[in-house]
């Protein structure tokens, strides 16, 4: 199988693990159930479960108990588009070609089901604990989960985001770098630190992983400042221009196209060269790392 | 001591608890640092850590795991608040007599206030690892919390009292005593079931509490809607009558007030006869739940 056949048979897997945790009764709340899926199964390229279980799987990792986690990852990835894409955040009334969750479910149960979502990562992460109660890593497992998201990972990194939205001066590339790393870096290093320590890498090993995974959020970062200035509507399923219509701060404020591009081609070599210093081995992993630097949407 | 005075010195050790947990630094996201602190600064009662700290006192716990549970369990409430407050959903101005979060901080950083909050309770009961890695009880204590909070507990109770505003006529009793159940109960259920859990109760002995608290939930609700009738916007730092004002159906739609008030009275007796067959004993945490049926606030 190349590249591309494992990708795709690696996003299903992911797509089936994802449904089964998916709630689904019906009960009177079942209204948010529905926003719930609607949002999750807009689908994206599952990224970070993908980028969780590649780690886990290069340290030789077995157990079931990395899926809640996959899940769980995908879901605060999920509740955090919803709420970014409100109309008092963004105010973005599509997403990868659909309209967004308040267009479709009004803006009450838009922001609940962003609640609903992020509670329901941690539900869902929890069940690592009924499957085995007495492995140490699960705990360990959940706080990276917790800090990742949050103020001091990927919240951290949208308050800024949303405080320097319409004042496009007082980002300085440090701050730009730090939006960057919180925002889309801290949910990555997430997913790679926590496949390793699933897996029972020793901590140097889940250093590594982490700064990695880093290399590759600001390159992936990157890569979608460019999409949004040389992509097309099609191909992103959003309308492109939006950085520049809500006077954002990007990388290309800073830097010139194809020294962006540069940036971002030196970033994911400088990742899989990383990798390669680990004596475990995933050569899917590394080229997942690389697609990022091609890829159009 | 009497009463109120071990009340007053319990709260106050309670505030100290929170206070702790605070986050609090100077870097670029310290605006969602402040809008976080002023929230969970605006007081109230501090019910449920209290009741989670009373139950485990009342089963023999000991260890300082419980500190970071009571505190997550009071900025899970806060968050809620935060968000039921937001124009999209109540549109209130006042909270505790204090204006609301997004009334000072606007309505995105409200939001992510909020986000930041419910994320930040988990990665603060997360500390208990650390604290005790060993411990399983923190495994299924972190559990409970989540459900609890979730769409099966708040969050469900939160979707379905949302969609019923201004719709008064859909709700039958049973549907009444859903929303509640799950709005209001399911938080005092986690605080007295995470109690017992931690101090290592046995499985009888936390279902109980969980049906104590389940009948406190009720009551305490029900005081609500009496009190949005009978108090004064004084009292209650809120304006009075705002239930009427949202078209919302509580239990006076069913009930008269006097009706209601037995209610009240009979539920929190029901609640301290279930905690008198449980031959562990804490009469502060029995004279606490009896003083919510006499509370004006």
């Amino acid at each position: 199988m190349d590249f591309a056949e494992q990708l795709a048979e690696k996003t299903n897997e992911i797509e089936e693990m994802i449904r089964r945790y998916l709630p689904n009764a019906d009960t009177y709340q079942a209204r948010i159930f529905e926003a719930m899926n609607y949002s999750v199964e807009a689908g994206g390229k599952r990224l970070r479960p993908m980028l969780m279980m590649e780690s886990y799987r290069m340290f030789g990792g077995k157990s079931k108990a990395i899926v809640p986690f996959m899940v769980a990852l995908e879901f605060i990835h999920t509740y955090s588009l919803i709420h970014d894409d409100l109309p008092a955040m963004d105010n973005d009334d599509y997403r990868r070609g659909r309209l967004t969750t308040h267009k479709v479910y009004g803006e009450a149960m838009a922001i609940l089901a962003g609640d609903a979502l992020l509670n329901f990562a941690f539900e869902t992460a929890c069940e690592a604990f009924a499957l085995e109660p007495e492995n140490p890593n699960i705990g360990k497992a959940l706080t990276v989960l917790a800090k990742k998201a949050g103020i001091y990972g990927m919240i951290g990194g949208q308050v800024v985001d949303v405080l320097s939205e319409k004042n496009r001066e007082s980002v300085t590339r440090e701050k730009l770098d730090f939006i960057y790393d919180l925002k889309t870096g801290a949910l990555l290093e997430s997913a790679m630190t926590i496949g390793a320590i699933l897996a029972d890498a020793d901590e140097t090993q889940v250093a590594l992983m982490e700064e990695i995974a880093h290399d590759v959020g600001i390159a992936f970062q990157i890569q979608d400042d460019i999409l949004d200035v040389t992509g097309t509507m099609e191909e992103l399923g959003k309308p492109i221009g939006s950085d520049e219509k809500n006077e954002k701060a990007t990388y290309l404020s800073f830097l010139g196209l194809e020294e962006a591009q540069k940036m971002v081609q030196s970033l994911s070599e400088q990742a899989v060269a990383k990798l390669d210093t680990i004596e475990q081995t995933n050569p899917f992993l590394k080229e997942l790392i690389l697609s990022l630097i091609h890829r159009r949407k």
